[in-house]
């Protein structure tokens, strides 16, 4: 770390947030720009995606967590079809709850404080204080069977299937409906740890279905090798996480950007809560990159982050 | 608990957030109150803190954390100042942060991740990302002594010795002004921890200066029996989460609403992180109260809150 | 929830600790049984383990988090050589580190605050606290190509291939190895998702292997259904839980017993910092199961627990 | 930060921890004390520990959190008889707890997930999984009453009314009648916050009682500026953390150890997560200190790190 001079470090004076009746979105996040802990760091986060966003930027978007269950399906929509996501990498479950909503049912708000016991009889599953009627597994069943019919007996990759899913459904909602029409590609590296891939696995009991475990790398890479100024939003950690910055890492490019919005911490030493500095070392994330972590419940950050952001956006 | 069919337990579906360019804060809450985790906890929130501030409730506020230097300072003396603060109860560390603000002197924005050691030859304090120049306490050491020197030699409580220094600040954002002017008690039961406390005593060695521990008591307890349909915004916990509620506790009365903004969480058995139901057992919040924890950083949620529930107050 | 009258909500009182030098692990526990918070759960957590373990439970081990490179690799090991692990499940990552310890090299301990762009000058990248020399990439890259060179061209699973590779370890300490020589089932789902994927991805451009993300389905849900009084430990949460949940929830089986050793809570809605009872509304986790989660830094607890049940286990 | 070479960086490789059955507490201490993260750290604070108690350290002791209520009164009560303790800072909760299991009476183990309605039905008073029957408050009110009857009408201090307590109490467990047979003084800065404080103030209505807020201070600095190689084992943070660094803060002198057990984590903040390298900008803790921060639940790690110390002690 370069030395500063104390003049350096004492030239940005915190300003006291001022809140009124009616802010927009984007005029809440100036209110707090200048201030310290989460709320300086949410609004470093706006300010780094509208420049990512707004220049020539390769974006990837990492989506882990219940994100889908939780409300959150159409915030991504929305960033697809407008161009601002170039790569999104996720988890086999949000595709799942995806699929299911896409399908015109429902998740449910329920309560965190409940008896499992009771809602199991009830066959209602749980996430959090969401609940999912055990029937839905049943009707999603059917619909994969329909969709996997016309996949035919050549060897695909994850993406691929991602893809054919997609052009399978009928819902602008839909992440992947929106993702396969913009030709946005869609990674899923652990799809067989997901009602997708137990799905898949099922059908190819009775019929051909090649899925190659590495078939997407090349893809990744090359989009990679090829991508200019790259950035990355991620929200949650895990899997999809760690694939976007593995991918950048082989090809010595590196990220120009990146934004964590996720509530793990460093200090257990897993990846998700892993500081995006500790990417540095590895050169996943470049030396001058604007990067930020904001630790806070992403249900929330998303929606501020992206409203802002559109609000800077729309304001060019 | 008691139980609910399958039908009740799935009336609700997850709304789906749609997040636009150019929305108000409250409209970005009306966008996420359909969804599950914090963001439907933070639009519960805002109903319970609309509701509860725009009846007869008897407002408390409870303060911990680093809010003042965080930034939050402004958005606290407007509340006061707009009447939606009936008590406030903080800690010393808030007020003495406070009073350096009040001088003209400010906070700085610095880095999480730097060398403290080249900051303490550099005479700079840090509490996270933010710097504060050791100087400062020389200067508030002035300012505290200028303040005491007409305290009188009577036995007073930390309330009067909060107030006292509220009527001799000049500022028009300060905390204790404001609540000076509107008469609302600021209690601080730990004073002694903190510089104020140190000044204090300093000044005691040499002048007459009597603070009973204990006599802030019946003025709060009156509070609390005279409370109408009360409730709390609880920003961290701490100190002031526990004096709040325990001083309604001896009432018999109860919390008729309740938010906690705190990233602590249950499982360790801490006070700060305790949930709310937990405090129905003791009978600090009633039955029947409107309550939710929000675990999410509050300088985020803070500032989020007060602009969406200002704009439904304003739109009544 | 069952009505518990009040007398037996108070049968147990709680028992205040005591400890002395030169204690055992097992005694220190028994110190800490009738304590609340994480010390009670901990104490369960020993006393579920020494049941699933000494009885005829089939035993699923679930490992994610960075507990290679932080030191756990030999418990693991140790762990599968005595016959304590049934099917293990695990990340990438943890597969990788565990393939560079194999080969002699060494992860370093290293500082969590540092200066990461000195590090990369250096080529050495940080995981926390854990120095690894990027160098030692290469020299997998080396291990990887000879490893796969005799795999052949037919389609295997990935179970398959991690077996494959325990059968060309040569280190009393592999956990790899173990598994291999013990018929111990290793399963990685998101395997693209780390180096060892790149290295079969890399490998396949020139060479024939074909590694199908479904065919480890088959296998995994016989051993579902063929468990006995299914029992899991899971470290951390991740791909590896919800694999571990999944596969036994599609064969109407479910686990007896279930340990979590993680920090994540389950505000966030995440599968990793969801509850056992979560688990129990879907039928992952019986009714009537033996479970607790421990909320403490796996890399203090696990060795405990495994040190505790092993001394109970010897005293049978 | 000084630069070190890369093999200065790559000195200390990762010991892989063994873990055997019968291992003493110490065993696996050394066992883990090459590892990383939580481990790694665990180990150091035992290596920090004993050097701090095998020493002249004056030892300070920070008690905040429910520790009394889990269980963890008895581990304090016998570093106070046996000299580990020279100075004790601590919460009014703690030690009403203290008081109540003083009077023979018990906290009961409940449970984390219950119905809170039927518990205030029963008048059970709930603590995360800790049960107290609300009858033990009255019966503490009595005990208060006597005990407080014979304390006169000159004015005391906080640390005198402690004291005092701990004369009155009759029970070889009691953490204050260990610190007053072993002129160990108790501070309790925010007593008022806490029935304590509630019934000093009902008995003030009637009876002399005098409590000077301030009056605890220059014994308390008077202790710090005497202090010998001071060291502080700091519980959680709160009230107590910052009430020991900030005493020794203005006497100029420095924590040249200080170990933290706390699940807080520095990013919102407050000072309970504040690691200690932010308490060297300050002074509280001294450049060159030995400082551990443990970043799990302190009622797991506390036990272990006094039953490891309390072995190298007597094997010295």
């Amino acid at each position: 770390m370069d030395y500063h001079s104390m003049e350096e470090k004492l030239k940005n004076p915190i300003k006291q947030a001022k809140v009124t009746e009616n802010m927009s979105v984007d005029q809440l996040i100036h209110a707090i720009d200048g201030c310290a802990f989460g709320a300086g760091k949410l609004a470093d986060a706006v300010d780094i995606y509208a420049e990512m966003l707004s220049g020539k930027s390769t974006s990837f978007f990492g989506l882990a967590g219940a994100m889908v269950p939780a409300g959150m399906r159409g915030i991504i929509t929305d960033l697809i079809k407008d161009g601002y996501i170039d790569v999104l990498v996720t988890t086999g479950a949000n595709m799942v709850h995806e699929i299911v909503e896409s399908m015109g049912l429902h998740h449910y708000k329920g309560c965190s404080e409940c008896d499992d016991i009771e809602l199991k009889h009830d066959e209602i599953n749980r996430i959090y204080d969401v609940y999912l009627p055990e029937q839905y597994f049943i009707d999603f069943e059917e619909k994969m069977k329909t969709v996997l019919s016309d996949i035919g007996g050549d060897t695909i990759s994850i993406r691929e299937l991602m893809t054919h899913l997609g052009d399978h459904i009928d819902d602008k909602s839909s992440i992947l409906k929106a993702a396969a029409d913009m030709n946005v590609p869609v990674y899923c590296p652990a799809i067989q740890d997901s009602m997708i891939g137990l799905q898949a696995w099922l059908y190819k009991q009775t019929n051909p279905l090649n899925v190659d475990a590495f078939a997407d790398m090349r893809e990744m890479i090359d989009i990679c090798y090829e991508a200019n100024d790259p950035g990355a939003l991620l929200v949650g950690g895990g899997v999809p996480k760690n694939y976007i910055f593995q991918s950048m890492l082989i090809t010595h490019q590196e990220f120009n950007y990146a934004i964590q919005l996720t509530m793990d911490t460093p200090e257990t030493g897993g990846l998700s809560g892993a500081s995006l500095d500790e990417a540095r070392s590895w050169g996943k994330v470049s030396e001058t990159a604007r990067s930020v972590t904001v630790h806070s419940d992403a249900t929330i950050t998303l929606p501020i982050l992206v409203a802002a952001t559109r609000s800077r956006l729309a304001g060019r």
